[in-house]
């Protein structure tokens, strides 16, 4: 193999015999103690100082992604908890993989939509030619609908009232994502809501964070949530009912025919 | 398998048409906009509302094990990113499955020195006869000592120093903690610096955290320093030369013999 | 949520207190010390019994997929076994997490085209027509090219030889591989070599497994790499000098501007 | 941090212009086609070539641990291929995160009081001992015990047979498995089952595999249980009626008081 021309750089962190710095800032005498943990990691990952509507947006964030109960990930973060207690990193781990395409993946699949909305030049005609084709294709749509939550999701209503009121932001994303709206409802003849993800796109796309970045926001959040089930296991554990229900629920049956 | 006879519960959310709750805090109205990620993450964890110093302590604590450059961690994070873009949260779990027994799992122990420290009538002659036994056993001292940072690392001083200030903690573990060191230098003849896990374990000691609990902070706090790992590997890709780096450095031998 | 009405059943193990059957066949009298691991593994995949034919091709197709050096996924393995070597797991799962898009999935993409090709009334000008429009978007062809072998990769004829000895073989997946050759050079003016995945994909159509199941053997098959170079790790360790390669080689610089 | 004075070597895998090589034997001419899979593992993973004997019990090994119903391995992998079906190796990295301590883990320790007995001057007193010292402390003994198959587990006396069938074998640790079964039967009064692990820790013994390495065959074999599952959810999905039954099975209460 051929190296690179030119070798990679980083400018996460350093360290040195007396101190260490994230991104040139020096940790100990103006990072711990000086910052929350919000702050310092919206620092690290986009590489500038988040303004205090950054905070908040990131915050709500984090907060709606967190827990969402007996989910497939917190599911199986207990299982993997109860079989290997000593490895607390690996129940966590398996847990954040469930972190794909059904579920928090259409946060990216509906942030790549607002983005061809605004590449567009008549963003309500771009908006139907979407709705159209994922109606002809009777694909589900990115961001929208809920099984449970009907007219409305109540935590993407109060996702985008949250940025409408922070006047620093450009609402670009989010007026992409209401005219989005309207013209899945016209197309469909009905209301679909909004969905938390759909919601988080919007949020996300308006502080500038990038498309395929947006899921490691979910990561860090449901990691948040993952240790909150094993804290709760520790106390009060799940995982051994979870297999027994499972295995009884689910029976074996010989072959129908070979 | 025999059921156990009462099933678990869980208190840490629930849902329904009209909207979600987290321990019983409404998410729409009383969490998201409301109150900060460490705050709720807090709370959903540890089953009771985090006081302003328990967020100041949690705050430095996860801003402290963050980063820490180019570790076994974020390397095996670059690498799998290259791999299976597509897949960002396996990047993110791959990279903290080594937060293990080497490096983070030092917090735990250490912390257990400490209650031991903590439920014993004598302090003094307990931090005494723990030194002189893992010096007559030449095994290293969870929560001491650093292989860089001479004589102190600065990170457990500023850890130290910000528990010393909060009037509402009881102080108990940073004081087992300072005795256990100083019974260490006179056992071992020489100062050994208390390290960021060490001073880790004490703070969160101080704020009720279990001791078997204290790793999923830092697997919380590297899922953040990761994902910056990711954001930085999308603008400035890594994986291929530290791949290619390797390839080369270790290079294939014959067996000497068979 | 509402429940599915039929709820799902298992034909893969049950086991009762006098013994466990796989797939109907009892455990103890007629698979251990009876059967390979090979043949065991393919049943339970599968559904049924492997023909001799399909053991040959199942076995080639995981030895080729074992192991290649110091790749990303022995690297990443490696560094979680450093630093977590109490959880071997751990260190193979970190590994595995690599068989993603970049590398494995070619299989799948190649596979999906022979599909097409298979599917088409006159194959060698829907291969002539698939080759035309890679070449037109300048996507890389799945199962095409070799960055160090040329003109050939002698692992894709060995393997496409093994699958043409076989006369039980229906030989129409590696026909289509061939004629999409054939069409590839011709369109692009220049040999292209099969590669490895390329061939795969062909001789696991061959045997009948599913396009989105190939994966699974890449997966079984790097698991018992990864061991291997646990293996390695336990007699001659190679974690630590990889990060300090790592560290030194990647330099932390300021940012440029801000 | 200082280099390490001599960089690691490796003996697994190269690759040139005109092929590759697993430990000095083509990969091409002497392997693909030549060998099983079981075979070019065991000599990639202990640097020999196998015997037959070697291969029997390495068969035997892999076919008994392969597979157990639904296991938490088994429904975290289903699971988390519900969330993220376009990431196969992630659902099998999660449910391969459960081979930890509680489950197979008593392999290793089971091997570990193994070579003690056989370290021994005098294996009788030292199984006694072992065995009183275990029940002193009420401590489970590994490799012993069956919650369902009583009074023996088949798989384990069907693995004994098979081993003591071996007159290549030295059969030192099988008869220091079974002394030390006579031990805790007489010390507990009762008779205690040998159960499937640790019959594999002695079968493991006998044909040389470190103790710190038979965690690896688990994970190889299990990862090949783990692709069953998978390819059963892909012909008759549990996923979502295992999500839906648990997310009701488990209630959520509010706190009983705070």
């Amino acid at each position: 193999m051929n190296k690179a021309s030119q070798p990679p750089t980083t400018e996460l962190c350093t360290h040195s015999l007396t101190g260490m710095s994230y991104r040139d800032r020096d940790l100990v005498n103006e990072l711990i103690g000086e910052r929350s943990f919000t702050d310092v990691m919206f620092t690290q990952i986009m590489g500038r100082r988040p303004r205090p509507v950054d905070l908040r947006i990131v915050d709500a964030v984090l907060i709606t992604l967190m827990e969402h109960g007996l989910t497939p990930s917190a599911i199986a973060t207990r299982l993997i908890y109860m079989s290997a207690p000593e490895n607390l990193q690996g129940a966590v781990s398996a847990g954040l993989l469930a972190v794909g395409s059904q579920f928090v993946g259409t946060m990216e699949n509906c942030a790549a939509l607002l983005e061809q909305l605004l590449a567009s030049s008549d963003i309500d005609a771009k908006a139907r030619e979407i709705a159209q084709d994922y109606r002809a294709r009777k694909q589900p749509l990115p961001g929208f609908g809920h099984h449970l939550h009907k007219p409305d999701d109540p935590r993407s209503i109060k996702l985008i009232q949250l940025a409408q009121q922070e006047t620093e932001l450009g609402q670009a994303h989010v007026n992409a994502l209401l005219t989005f709206n309207k013209a899945i409802d016209e197309t469909y003849g009905r209301h679909i809501t909004i969905n938390a993800t759909g919601a988080v796109a919007a949020l996300l796309g308006e502080i500038g964070i990038p498309t395929h970045l947006m899921r490691g926001f979910a990561v860090i959040s449901r990691a948040a949530g993952l240790v909150s089930h094993i804290a709760e296991e520790q106390r009060m554990p799940s995982g051994r009912f979870i297999w027994e229900t499972i295995d009884e629920a689910i029976p074996y049956v010989k072959k129908a025919s070979e």
